[in-house]
């Protein structure tokens, strides 16, 4: 598994090169990074050279389509998407990856047919790029009830929406706090097969009532009581060999400079890939 | 448009042979049926020259499969479709028809997921043969909180969900009470193309508010207040070429012997053709 | 049908709003052009108020897509494809167009299975803006035999690749020029559906042995030997509704200018569209 | 990886039952078997009783498709796949396999698009079973020539292939054969990720020229030049667990009897295993 940073957690980052530089220096394997930003930042040759020289890369970038909403922000988003793949690859990313909310103002069924097209259409894109499309389920108990109506958010109803969607690159962002906010145990993640993961995140949760836990509250690795050295171990012995990436969304920003919050990462990965045995 | 009738509303009928002379007797030239039911009783070539003779062909046959329930009756269901699709097609037959419940016990956006590989598993396999799938919106409002969550029952869903099956070989069965029911006008129809359309039901509704329609509890023909000769125009205007049969669901068996109520059919299809010039 | 017309035959025009501006003069109903292209020199409003003023429809645009060559070469065509389809749905069209060579350097089956691939992702997202995609059978015999290998050219072989490709937004492009040279008749037509066709070309062919017969050596509509009333009155009797659209590639530049060549394609137009009663 | 047997090689058995009974003496974990056959021989309960007291796992069931003929061949077999499916996901098998000639009679192009249609309908219906489809590349060089036209048989191409076959339950039988007749190398196994890989047979060749290799003179595993322990280790190091099937196809009835053979091939497995350290 490759030991990953998203921007979530590390405070006010000035740029894209920053956490690669920072990823680097504390011997991280990848960054999630917006790959089409990096290239008309740094011009293509410069960002793979960087990405080259620092041992860094690119686990997953985000899907630049909003499929949640109106047909045209649908579309907009959709002339989008081949030039982020293209940059995307370039850069020897195969992943992209989107989360779904678990309850939506629109009607639920209605709702699941658009966006089983929506979603069918940028995968078929993604595809021609040789890239993936990872599906993030959303565990948290408040954002099932946030908007009117319920959807989906556990991995039986993703995996299922997989199948409906039908395209061969589309498979599960498996995030360790939504994991946890289901309920889910070690055994569950045995019963998968690799390759129906197409990217995992990790983070940590309080010790508060399961029902109360946040979204947007989450701790580093092994601050909380997630069982992470176990999840750690069935992604590994069911043969994931991706990214794990740590994306800590916080209601404030923390404290101490991005290269402080960054070796503060590393020593949670340590605790908790150690506590693994990985 | 080919007239047609279902054995919905001509009370005890013997058996498809009996339904297949009666509508070639009273003029109509097509019916629905179970055609590999025919294919069992009658023989192959036996059930073919009976259709020849009698100038009648099958409009339509019901989808043998429950795609509704549970995965166990979902596969027991597709293990008959191939043998019911190739007897449909030896007789003749290119369309296969399923009707929408408007809610659903289960959770709609999850169901809506597994209905979607469900049918396209079905649509593919009458593909190979040749034969289209029409999905039937239905659009009483007393179904639509029947069970517990909603889920789809206007036109504009329906389609949705056909591009969500994404099977070149889906379309709409427009039945003219659930137009009613959803309170669609010519206008509406005149914006479909006819290839949308695998099928059309025709029959009538009582004159009671909208809301209280019950869709068990229909008229024959020209009997209620549906505006009939327009939905026939306006099918007529886009283009569509294929049965419209009769189906009247009702909450008891009709007066009279089949014979009398296949000619009361007859009548009831020459005042609305009648009136709609066609 | 909307009577319409391509650059090909019509000499140097100096632009597309030129070619806009003599198809309405001379009463044509649409043109095929490149909308983004329009799009881009007039600004979308401008263009959509050339089009409405002067009662001109865009029949279909090409597909700005490689999809015969190189992966590379496809991917950078695919990235162009969302805002082209843009465009073209901006203006109000729903048809985008390709041809296929009937031979290759490529072993057949090999480029088959690619190509198959790679139209599928163009219909997806051509399908994302309400496009279709016609693919256009191409019968000169001496094509057959340019490349290494045979391809396909025949309608059937076709309407069996549409199928393989398997989006529902996929059919022919059916060129008179293509039924001729593979030696068809009206009652080949007379065997499809309208929707299975999504564009037509007009042109006719020269008397000579139909093996000899160039596809880069084309008459305007009523000066060869084709029989374009039946191929007309085939059409407008199983019902297509859309754009013919005359296409007359020569090896030459015509003599007279555009205005003049317009008006001698008006003058085929009438005769042709008045010997097929329409 | 499982190691399992064909029927091929193994003389003449009495039984799929005596298959399933020597493989278990002689230590193997899988074989390829007709799972309906078994089924209605033995009934359901008593084949899934025999297949667990002795071990044993279906590996793979064969497609009971011919696909490479006529429409109405290929129908008549999709007529059994449902209930062939039904049969192998009810004893436990989620494989069902089928091999690719390098050449065929018909134009290559067009029976490409054919084929590509009938194998996405069987995916489609084993998919529903949860059944995944392998297809075997077939490398020997006098099958290319065999039949008018050359078809595929490279790696590179049948991958292109599943891509336009576009379900996501296929992918590749890979037998060492046709990686040896294709003379690929261990650095192409590398390449491959474990689920590209549905199913993998084992046999060897005579150290003959490779383009005098016949298909149906092959060896037991380590009596030819084939480095079985190099694809063995190969394989292994991508992750791949699923079944390793002998399949000796010869032009005689190898002498012995089925127990000797069988007995033969545990002595070949242990060699070429023990060889590869696993």
């Amino acid at each position: 598994m490759l030991q990953g940073l998203t921007s979530a957690g590390l405070g006010q980052l000035e740029s894209g090169v920053q956490l690669i530089e920072l990823a680097s220096k504390y011997e991280f394997q990848c960054v999630d990074i917006d790959a089409r930003d990096l290239v008309e930042r740094l011009g293509r040759e410069t960002a793979i050279e960087l990405l080259q020289t620092r041992k860094i890369e690119i686990g997953a970038i985000g899907l630049p389509v909003e499929w949640r909403g109106s047909n045209e922000q649908f579309l907009s988003g959709l002339e989008q998407l081949p030039s982020a793949a293209a940059a995307a690859s370039a850069l020897g990313c195969s992943r992209c990856c989107t989360y779904i909310l678990p309850s939506t103002d629109a009607p639920s069924a209605h709702f699941m047919a658009l966006a089983t097209t929506r979603l069918r259409a940028c995968a078929s894109i993604l595809g021609a790029y040789g890239i993936r499309l990872g599906l993030e389920f959303v565990g948290p108990h408040h954002l099932r009830t946030q908007w009117k109506n319920p959807f989906i958010w556990t991995v039986q109803e993703t995996l299922d929406w997989i199948d409906a969607i039908g395209e061969p690159n589309v498979g599960l962002l498996y995030d360790a706090y939504h994991w946890y906010t289901n309920e889910m145990t070690v055994a569950d993640i045995k019963q998968l097969q690799a390759q129906q993961i197409v990217h995992v995140h990790i983070n940590d949760a309080k010790d508060i009532p399961i029902q109360n836990v946040l979204d947007n509250d989450r701790l580093y690795p092994g601050e909380g009581i997630i069982d992470l050295p176990g999840f750690l171990q069935a992604l590994n012995e069911i043969g994931y060999a991706g990214p794990v990436t740590q994306e800590i969304l916080m209601p404030y920003t923390p404290t101490g400079t991005p290269e402080e919050l960054v070796a503060k990462s590393r020593q949670a990965f340590n605790n908790v890939f150690g506590a693994a045995g990985l």
